[in-house]
């Protein structure tokens, strides 16, 4: 077997698995940030999302995504992966855009297994946004429908050969393909499912639910952070060591840039170093760097970096007064900032940049590869806004998308499994008398947001 | 120095530290699903338990394991890694056992590393079964026999030259050589040091104990299934890609199977979606794996997954009917599906799988291999019940086994260790006395139990 | 692409991320070791210290550590990795002391990343000796200048080519450029910063001031554990089997030693097997054989290990004995030990392992080696202690370093985050009042204290 096909399937391997652990890192940072009456159901989201993720892919989403087919799906040898491959080859040369030709030499199985990992964190990111109160059955359904359908369709139009590639699309890591896809997916979940019974009062006022463990939670981030150097730099898919370095300082600079800026901005503005816009912070600037890690340059790294940091606390406290409560700020961290982080790479791209050969508006290319990056931006955002929302509803209008107002208050676990998640340790009762005037509202609220997103 | 040598060394490493890291999961899992009070106990067995498994594989184990001898066991170089190194190469081509010649160019030393750990992962099996009852200097000398001995004899008849090799055995990551040996030591240890106070009543009923702590639980759960990658594709010791991808695939698929079916069967028999069933669904269908992954296809993955899942929901049951109390399934999870993943290599194993010359009896093959894989597991069945019986009994009559009522009562963290996990947080005081009657009982069925199990 | 290159390349990076992960065993072993009311703050300390460190390394410290200059430090192309690139090259031939020249064809960003994460580490340790009681901003501080001015100075020193790497110093992995250099920073700051209130009381006595988490404690330290297995054997900085091999060994051997012997120490001295010891042992093992891994042989790493665990029981105690209040035992971990293992490489250095031409005391070197170790070590410790006591003296008056009596004893997670960790739990009140007159004696103390240290 040819050397180089050896080395770059076990890189693939490596960058994979640091992908898979990411499941861990999401069940951690969510389950922390969240209540411990919702515990038990959180780590069941989190541990049967991949394994749903993976028969969704593996049943109908590889095919759409990869198999032959036309600019919108693959049409030829759908199912289980039977197949013509089209995944990505990159290899030696950046183009900007993904081929569509094979990625040459790494066994099928391994493209699969990589791939599959990107779809199932999309998956992931929607299960924090509708912590809480989702019903433990629905989310199955949804996450299942998520994978085998929605993400692998606009997946095929940016990195299946599909009409953004050959646009010119440029997303390198996922930065639309799985972010703010994933974010698409999470708000017309909010919005259809409705905020968190005492989240906001009649009087208009916006109530912390902080969440029960910050040592969780911050576990979990440090996890997402060391499953990035597999995201980011793994979106190589070949042992190539200059974009490798290059794609994994740049990961870092504007991961610590978030970090430093989402604090700093809290500080200010909400007078203390609050260690959730830290987290935040850091997965944001994350996230803006993926669509662009491999076209952009060091220093415009640390600025996409701090840029997503600051955008990360006002997108949070934006969802807040739009009342659209997302427990784990996932839309603040995958939409807002695998949005900007898409457009970003219109701005900051730099011909030459591992073979990179398209300058963004801030290097001499004009708006061009901005406008392009607005098209897939909005193209995929329509897309996937409307079959999620559709995929919501049609589960609301059947079995239900919501855990009774009694169940939610006492806490999904014993509600929904029948479990606590810590059964030796007191909690702190908190009274919830108070929240009764404010279910009416809920309930108003909700029918409200049903209309809205009713088009 | 020759670039396939460095491959495989790369590769190899990699994986073992994959598994490593599977010490870090079982600890987490372990406790999370005992009490608190017994938190310090598992984490310090957890803690110490590779450091005595490193110490017994090195004096002897790996001389007895791969050491040149005979059919039985190696017999020449025994200590301290100084004789001929007789461990696997499978390389290239998967002959479908284990060639005893040497696994060519890569170092001594990584072949160590590499085996040592997965005798290090058979010891943590056992701890999690005789949990919240065993003397913690107890379990050390039990853990320092079994990796000094036990382990390396059985594993010397499967991947050491031995007579189950040369009769074709196929235990390709370890369903029985691992898993099912860390079984038999957890069901011998089970039998004799008996339940936990309280566990089953003199009435018949079973107490469910529930774990405290969900998400330590199913954090820990996360990590074994990440390091199972390196347990099953890195049993292919040689940078192969296809190998690799497939039973990267393969692994993954049988897992995902496991929680489905497992959470499915318990939701139905138990009315909920527990999971802790979800948990050891997944584990059991990594354990039915393990030993075939390199021999069967996708599709039988996915139906041995399913049937790990169902069964080990089945298995739990069964070992509470008998009264034999292992705290975190561990040999609903490693016996039951070590042997019925062994078994399952008889009859879904595919010529052309990775060079695999045999046929099961799914595929054509008759029952030639299905008797050869039950001649395995039953010798080594025979042979570790009955030595680590041995091992266990000698421990009960010197230093003693069980720690006393008044101890287990208390936790064993305060009479071990003189520490408690959470000294500032305040647990639900469980009242003991409704179990005094209980504590007759035990000591009764203990003694029944010793009769039982010495022959 | 040259396929050596590529092999290195990803060796380092797998390495680089292990070493990474180590982020995350700081901040649930420091947490753990702690009280829950400073949770939040030791998170927050230990998510930002990496963001601070790449923004201090990535600025100036790479450029001082090794950019081209003199003995002392680098001159040239100081900023932002502009200059000459010294970074160690020790290939395949170890000759026992870095050369100053190019570490061939790795990539540059991939050597920054590298050399990144072992300065993180550094930070690092520093954060568990000053916790419970130093500002968030001010640690910030120190942690920005430590990396940016103090690590990279000595680090030129020892690996940039300067004068101790010319005088034939020998330190592998950093056990005195990374572990005693965090270490004496360490030591500083808690002699300024000044014990804990309530931790040495008038009458002389010690209070124990237990840890929140054995459960966090414990899964920080195995993730250290295996993140070791990058620092030590990441440190070839080449993908080369027979020394990764070696390395990987001593490693683990000096590590389980530890284990067992601090944990034997400190069942035979204090009464109980302490996990706290255990854990504590473990990384004084893997100190000790840090800086000697690639010089020493098995059985010699078997001694290091044992005597490193035996030191770090002693340490403690005298530590203690000296009021220096250090909640998670940095000091004696990682500066006695990293003093330890770098005179140990005098005494058990052999020739030929892995290409060494130096044979150490025990093995008929003589003191020569012995000799020039203990040249370095004294004088990167006087340098380390003298320009720390400055910063830690400079923040005090300016900033100030401690957070007031009250934010201590209410814990700084309400004072300094506006936070707590674990809102939903009820912590056991304990009675402070008892403290008020011990507040006094660390007024005094702290004072006295300033003296000692300001020469």
């Amino acid at each position: 077997m040819e050397t180089k096909v050896i080395l770059d399937t076990l890189w693939v391997v490596f960058a994979a698995l640091l992908v898979f652990l990411m499941n861990m890192g999401f069940a951690a940072l969510e389950s922390g940030m969240c209540r411990s009456k919702s515990t038990v159901n959180i780590m069941s989201k989190n541990f049967i999302v991949f394994a749903v993720s993976t028969l969704g892919f593996f049943m109908l989403g590889w095919g759409l995504m990869y198999g032959d087919g036309n600019a919108f799906i693959g049409t030829k040898g759908l199912f289980f992966v039977s197949g013509a491959d089209n995944s990505p080859n990159i290899g030696d040369t950046y183009e900007g855009v993904y081929s569509a030709i094979s990625w040459a030499g790494v066994p099928l199985w391994v493209k699969f297994f990589f791939q599959l990992v990107f779809c199932g964190t999309a998956a992931t990111i929607v299960s924090g946004a509708v912590a809480e109160r989702v019903k433990y059955i629905s989310f199955i359904v949804f996450s299942f429908f998520l994978t085998l359908l929605v993400y692998p369709i606009t997946g095929h139009w940016i990195w299946g050969g599909g009409w953004l590639s050959q646009l010119g699309f440029m997303d390198f890591a996922g930065g639309t393909a799985v972010h703010s896809l994933g974010g698409w997916a999470a708000l017309s979940g909010i919005m259809i499912i409705g905020p968190r019974i005492g989240k906001y009062t009649k009087s208009g006022k916006i109530n912390a639910i902080p969440g029960h463990s910050v040592a969780l939670a911050t576990i979990g981030a440090l996890i997402l952070w060391f499953g990035w150097f597999g995201f980011n730099p793994g979106s190589t898919m070949a042992a190539d060591p200059e974009a490798i370095g290059h794609i994994l300082v740049v990961t870092n600079m504007a991961g610590i840039m978030g970090i430093l800026f989402a604090t700093a901005t809290a500080w200010i503005k909400l007078g203390k170093p609050d260690i959730s816009m830290s987290i935040n912070g850091l997965l944001a600037g994350l996230v803006a760097i993926t669509p662009g890690c491999a076209f952009v340059s060091v220093p415009s790294s640390l600025i996409i970096g701090a840029l997503g940091g600051v955008l990360v606390v006002f997108a949070s406290l934006f969802y807040d007064k739009m009342k659209l409560d997302d427990p784990v700020g996932a839309t603040a961290v995958h939409l807002a900032n695998g949005v900007f982080g898409t457009l970003a790479v219109g701005l900051f791209a730099q011909k030459g940049i591992n073979g990179n050969e398209v300058n963004g508006l801030f290097f001499g290319g004009g708006l061009h590869q901005f406008g392009i990056q607005a098209i897939g931006i909005i193209s995929v955002g329509v897309f996937a806004f409307i079959l999620t929302s559709f995929l919501w509803l049609a589960i609301k209008y059947t079995i239900g998308l919501r855990v009774s107002i009694k169940e939610e208050l006492n806490g999904l676990d014993i509600g929904e499994h029948g479990n606590e998640a810590y059964p030796e340790f007191i909690a702190r009762k908190i009274n919830y008398t108070h929240l009764l005037e404010d279910i009416n509202l809920v309930e108003e609220e909700r029918s409200k947001q049903q209309v809205k997103v009713c088009y």
